[in-house]
């Protein structure tokens, strides 16, 4: 067996699992040895992918997306990690179905699971309102699994609400933990998590939301900016604090663009929309006011500009103690695909390697998602598979 | 091996079947065996699947599915039966084709069909032109099969046409059977299959004919109740009546509400459009009539509104012999998704388990329809299947 | 073994492969070898379909498509060829995606291949920039293997560009040999490819480019006909002289369509758009222009119409040497979906056989393509699928 493999199935071993039958909707709602076993197991499956060795666990059976905004990225994630274990993909496309027609929730999460293993949602335009949406579908289907209507209950997989997105936030942290040498490294490294300007307005604010719920977990000293009216949820801005304070590391406010990247170690420059406009937005959205949300916009980029110093680039790197450029992606590229965006060319353009690779943990963590709460001793499973070692691609 | 599966398949063993190479396109057309074989081994599948026991047969191909109108149930059946066989599934989206360049039905039916073991068709839109275009599909794929242009005939599965929707009707069999503990329960039962009031219009006739054209065969006392001017297609009823007689039971229609509710033990309220208005529909569609289609919507709501009073509500349901309340889904809720519908709020809520499950039904309906046209000696098949018991998720 | 098959392999055994690990663009970038590899695996793969042999070589993983153009044939035998191989398929529906943010090629071509094996496009929309965006996505690849961001190069398959249609043209000559029982009996056999009237404008060139590029080096006395105005891409001309030259053959350029069929073996009457039009046509659909495409869309139809008597009829078929009608569907037939179009209703008809099985090895071309360039070992692993025997259809 290769020793990378051996390495992490040990580490793996190690760990008090419980995701077993559980859906994966908010990274603190799961214990940190849950988040290590995630990390371990997508990083297991990207070894055998790398060594051709087959990850199929089901010999058939359905994981369903449901995008209510558009992806690539998530999208391909999801169809890869549901391919890898052996699952069909089938899109919930709402303009081709009849939800229209009056149907509730309950009804549409049962309809779409009598042979379904797991249920993917990206619910991010509305703020408030996508986990809620998340947590409706997975009830229905508890309901559904309890009355005996459903076989098998379908896991629900949060691929982007407007709290959390764990998908990222754990690849990102897949990332973290590479680029440094594992999470026992993570103490006392400065992150820090900032807006940044975008000639764009609605982007959603759980990019910055999972990272600072999920990396205040690690000991490291996270620091979040943004200009004043950019504010992230309340209670996640909380619940950060909180776990910084009880895993040793710190949480920091800052409206200073420069003070916050001075010495940090990673860097995540990323724009949102202001919280006052997202809320708006939703209520446009609603109502169907194409000329609000054309005002809205209009507002919101004017609003954006004040702030349109907030870029990162050579500059603002100097400042920095060699930091790890992380972007979920795609980014607003100053004089790429915009005139003043989110990222100099030349800093993105020298980071291509990080941020590619930061994208690449994301198929295998929802892989390792699936797997954790599908395979009841995943141990012994992964170390099946491993020592079977039979081919992905039959290559003589 | 599971008793319910032994059990099953010993009365699989008793039957003639004749559906090995054929198509389904209409309940009729099938012999009452093959109607009973299909209900068996729909139940043996959805048995193996809850027993975690693969259903595989094929290593692989295509199930090609054409919805022309939107569907939710019927789409994710479709995709669910394909997958638990092992077939793909593909979408001819005729939007994303080149089928508005001129070409003929029976080029594109090859065109797809080169490596396709099924080809599932919804076409309900357009009364008295679904059926026929799918048996256009089917001669299309007779031809290129005896012609050797096809390896193998993919047969074509009725999921709906203007004529019957036997996925459906042959799911409310199931549930039905389920309900009253075998088909030799049914002879002398009351199934009362009404028109209620929607404020929506255009929806198709065939879940009620198709109820008409199965539920006949099987000895029930059948009432069909509907205001004037709801009229079926004529020669369904003409169908429903005959097979009443040979069945020992009995086929009524009447367009009093109360006295069709009267003493039922199986009801199904449901609203369908009226015959007249599917025909202009029609016309105006093709036409492409946009203005007339809005003209013909407001006539026909006013039409259904003076019939508001069709609601299945608990005055309704008291009449009945405590009824089996079935509904094909989704329906229109009073005071849930509309302000007067089908059904009141609190009739739908309290039988959720019953419609839920009526529909659950659907996947391994399609799954057993399949099955029977491509494999020679089912129940061998399933013999083996279930014997070697591999598991569908292997779950250690 | 299947004795076709057998001798298949054997002739398989005598070349020279070299497509492993290659991407498939255009066939004038292959050696005669691969061409003739690529057609035999495609014929047993065809064999073993037809004889319930399974070709599946992956346990998992994904085909990626990209269609920048409505497809129906291409779409489904892209999926098809995905599938008879294990291959789930994942469309970049670039409507869905957040391709229109900003992203870059080489960002899209990585996100969306961390778990892919090939990806497949279809980019023949823009004269000059089709196969441009191929080499792009390509070399996209490429960057992120070679970096270590990707685990495996996925290969790309050019479905059709500006400049070529391998897929096309490979399945063409498929037929062709198959035709006249073997490559080697097309020596001195007269293809005509010859430009025809239709209705509609904006074809591409790449189906007549790809027959010209690829049957000069077979030998064959190919004549292109066309109107004046209606030329190909200068330098596939020049190509189709020189390989002519070196092949044995010829290839002529005739501006009367009469003379161009006199006495031809094969013949392929299309259409497309005239050299000039593409070029404005292109430069309207990048200013998103619908006026200007509208007008020129006029122009063009005008310009097409002073070559109405570009039919292919029995009249013109009666010029040839009893040859065999080519056509790659959809065509637009006189009488039957326009009123004048490329080939008379009686002609089209009476050859329905032929351009269905030319289109038939469409699939499993792809299918080959794919094989070869995945497989270290092609002969081996078919002599061990063949040899195996595996039922694609476990029909008992």
């Amino acid at each position: 067996m290769n020793d990378i493999m051996n390495k992490k199935l040990n580490e793996l071993r190690q760990l008090q699992l419980s995701m077993f039958g559980k859906d994966f909707l908010l990274t603190w709602e799961k214990s940190l040895d849950d988040i290590k076993a995630t990390l371990l197991v997508a990083e297991i499956i990207k070894e055998m992918h790398k060594s051709n060795i087959a990850t199929r666990i089901f010999d058939s059976g359905l994981g369903v997306s449901i995008f209510r905004d558009n992806s690539t990225r998530t999208r391909f994630s999801f169809a890869s990690a549901c391919n890898a274990l052996g699952l069909g993909v089938q899109d919930l496309d709402e303009k081709k179905s009849q939800i229209a027609h009056g149907e509730t929730v309950r009804e549409t999460a049962n309809m779409i699971s009598f042979m379904a293993d797991v249920i993917g949602i990206r619910d991010d335009l509305f703020i408030h309102e996508g986990d809620r949406y998340q947590r409706q579908v997975a009830d229905a289907v508890q309901f559904g699994f309890e009355k005996g209507i459903l076989h098998q209950r379908p896991t629900v997989i949060n691929l982007q609400s407007d709290i959390d997105h764990p998908t990222q936030s754990m690849s990102d942290l897949c990332k973290i933990k590479d680029h440094f040498g594992g999470l026992e490294n993570l103490k006392g490294k400065k992150l820090t998590i900032s807006w940044a300007y975008s000639p764009s307005y609605g982007k959603p604010l759980s990019v910055a939301q999972g990272m600072i719920g999920l990396m205040t977990r690690l000991g490291m000293e996270v620091t979040l900016a943004h200009p004043k009216g950019y504010d992230l949820l309340p209670n996640v801005n909380e619940l950060a604090a909180k776990q910084a304070k009880e895993s040793g590391g710190s949480f920091n406010i800052t409206h200073d663009m420069k003070e916050a990247f001075q010495g940090a170690d990673v860097v995540c420059p990323k724009s949102w929309a202001s919280f006052g406009v997202m809320e708006k937005r939703r209520d446009l959205l609603h109502a169907g006011d194409q000329a609000g949300l054309k005002e809205l916009e209009k507002e919101c980029l004017l609003e954006n500009k004040q702030h349109i110093n907030w870029e990162y680039n050579s500059e603002v790197a100097a400042l920095t103690n060699n930091a790890l450029y992380m972007h979920p992606l795609p980014a607003d590229i100053t004089g790429l695909n915009c005139e003043h965006g989110e990222v100099s060319h030349e800093i993105f353009d020298a980071n291509l390697y990080d941020t590619y690779t930061q994208a690449s943990f994301k198929p295998v963590v929802i892989t390792a998602m699936i797997l954790l709460s599908k395979v009841k001793d995943p141990v012994a499973k992964l170390e099946e598979l491993v020592k079977a070692a039979r081919a992905r691609l039959a290559n003589n």
